[in-house]
């Protein structure tokens, strides 16, 4: 694979018309050899697409923070079978300096330079961790360069930014997908499953608590920056009822609360939102900047409920509770990498011509509740965000399961999420 | 003790000037020997307060329904200290032969003959637990007859109705106490306790979830009858909610879904809620008659949070995770009953002359927030229910813990509160 990092030759732009079946981009399931099965079903019909198959992309990480440090860059070790690390970009001298070494990376420039190292033929994708209000302008100038983006959540602050984002990658025939990490994890997808089944009965309601102390100085608290609890932690919420109910709310409602704090000049503390779904469901979290950690979700069937706790984490394994009627089931996952399944997934669309399952069209319908969401908190009503049904949700077919991590030292001046 | 069932004497309404320390009514903590410590302590003050404490409260309970049967009847043997159940009254002739053998009552009558027995001088006090539009009633023919009310939750369906029962206990000088189990419940009063003593720190958010799947022809399905989720279950959340913060909320927002369902033909099936609490907290919760068992609440802090699952049960053990920083410690407390010390407490109330903590006071304040919910529901708006900042709340001093006790055979026409 590594043969491929010097060449300039970009995977999937030239197979977009190659059709290929949905499986293929989900043919990894941990503990097999993905690269090989997936290689060998979909050699048989068509060369390009074999030749791409057998190919790496190679990505450029924009921003390096606290989750590109902890997360994202060591994800790569796992999943070499199609992603490689080849390009860091960020203003820090130390941090390129640093990681550049510690993951022995050659190419590394500062955001000013950009734009020569997404032209320089050197990397086919980036994956853009920057503050929320950057997303859009790096979506542009990565599309732009022919550049497929894998971009962080929330896709960006407002809906406009995301249709340019959908816009522009189409335009340039370019992969987007959102960095939904959830969408790939076991024990998310079996609550998803079970909602969908049938096994929980007629769905009626969903509640969820998502809930951290921010750290001072942390971009989540910069309005400008796109902060705030919605964006940053509630879109977890809204993201798992959604896919939960495989529907799109038709109205909903927020409250926000604050404290003196100068975390909470910009943003809201907390914010508790009721959103009503159709067939008569209802959805209701709160998510907070200033409260203890918690990190749940509870689907309510006719017939039984299933509760995530913890539900959002990567750090830490995540945990369900099944009941249904007297009987009671707990299921522990352990800690495991959720950066690396998002890497390989988006490496095999790109390989593949396929579209991402969380793509663009899935990060704008957040967006557009979290818009909603905040224009009810300004004016104390229910607000109908405007959108279409999605047709793709995430099943269990897209888990894929790599171990999880130690993170590795920080370096730089990066500021973590928590105190 | 039962010299004095056949006595005329009603405790409690001639002591009503003696004042006694605020101990005294909750001297009777489990496993010792209440009823001498609390006649000792007592009775070096005052003669008549002495003589009072001696003798016990004989109650009628009003209405031999699922409840009654299964809980309230059988909790006497646990309270005989200070209560003793002395008549039964119910329209079912079947149940009053079958229940009057099975408790040795030989006073029972029918609701028509209800005032007889009131003034008969052979009962103290009246258990009401009668479908929620006739609390009101009874607690008026009760209290005129001298009676003390001891009544079960919802205090009853309009906060007129329930000034009217303040009202008339206070112009005949008799207790009125609201059955709120959970007062005197240990892992309620521990996280009201942790809520209240910083151990979770400033106070954040709360949330619950309180569901069940409700049976068809019960009394709760039935709007006349004073039905529907927010009466029968979502006031637990309340009450919970209310407790944790030590305050009444000033705005409250809910939201209702239904279902074609015979059983939500009058009531809603769902109702989702926002509550806005003083010191910027804020309180959701959703309950159910149309999901899967589900009954538990959080209290969330800036330091901690503690999460009560089961939490609003009587059938069963209740438990509680508490998570502190990194630290998360279990605690379960095994099934208890939870009505005798309800009788308990209220016959202390009443041979101590003190007013009890869920008093008419604590019940219409629910009422109140029912009632702003349910304009709030209509609507679409947010509503201020109106209310006083409460004195007395429940705390871990009130707590008495009786066995569980395993519930009887039903007998008559019973509709189980589920399905």
């Amino acid at each position: 694979m590594g043969s491929s990092r010097t060449s300039s030759r970009r995977p999937g732009r030239a197979e977009r018309a190659v059709p290929l079946p949905l499986a293929a981009a989900n043919d990894d399931a941990a503990g097999s050899t993905p690269a090989r099965r997936t290689r060998g079903k979909v050699g048989a019909r068509r060369a390009t697409a074999s030749a791409a198959l057998a190919r790496t992309v190679r990505y450029a990480v924009v921003g390096l923070g606290h989750i590109a440090q902890i997360a994202i860059l060591p994800a790569f070790a796992q999943a070499q079978q199609n992603s490689t690390l080849a390009a860091l970009v960020s203003d820090d001298p130390e941090k390129l300096r640093k990681l550049s070494r510690r993951y022995g990376i050659n190419r590394v420039c500062s955001y000013d330079d950009a734009n020569e190292l997404f032209e320089s033929g050197e990397i086919d994708a980036v994956y853009i961790t920057l503050p929320n209000s950057m997303h859009r302008e790096y979506t542009e100038r990565a599309a732009r360069a022919g550049l497929h983006v894998l971009c962080e959540k929330p896709m960006a602050v407002t809906a406009e930014d995301c249709e340019r984002m959908i816009e522009i990658t189409r335009e340039n025939a370019v992969k987007l997908m959102i960095a939904y990490r959830l969408h790939f994890e076991r024990a998310n997808l079996e609550a998803v499953e079970m909602a969908h089944s049938g096994t929980l009965g007629d769905l009626r309601f969903f509640s969820s608590n998502f809930s951290m102390q921010v750290a001072p100085e942390n971009f989540r608290s910069s309005r400008k920056l796109g902060g705030g609890p919605l964006y940053d932690i509630g879109i977890y919420c809204i993201n798992a009822a959604r896919a939960a109910f495989a529907a799109e709310p038709i109205r909903v409602l927020a409250t926000a609360v604050t404290r003196r704090d100068q975390r909470f000049k910009e943003i809201p503390e907390t914010v508790s939102v009721v959103m009503k779904f159709p067939q008569e469901r209802v959805a209701s979290f709160t998510c907070s900047f200033g409260g203890a950690d918690r990190s749940a979700y509870e689907i309510v069937g006719t017939k039984g409920s299933i509760t995530l706790d913890p539900a959002y984490e990567y750090a830490q394994g995540v945990e369900y509770t099944l009941r249904l009627g007297k009987r009671k089931r707990e299921k522990h996952y352990e800690k495991s990498d959720q950066f690396a399944p998002e890497l390989i997934y988006f490496s095999n669309c790109i390989l593949n011509d396929r579209e991402p399952e969380p793509s663009g069209e899935e990060g704008i319908a957040d967006i557009r509740v979290i818009e909603a969401l905040n224009r009810s908190i300004e004016t104390g009503k229910w607000v109908s965000p405007e959108l279409s049904q999605r047709r793709r949700r995430p099943t269990l077919r897209q888990e894929i399961r790599r171990p999880g991590i130690q993170p590795p030292p920080l370096v730089g001046g990066v500021h973590s999420a928590t105190m």
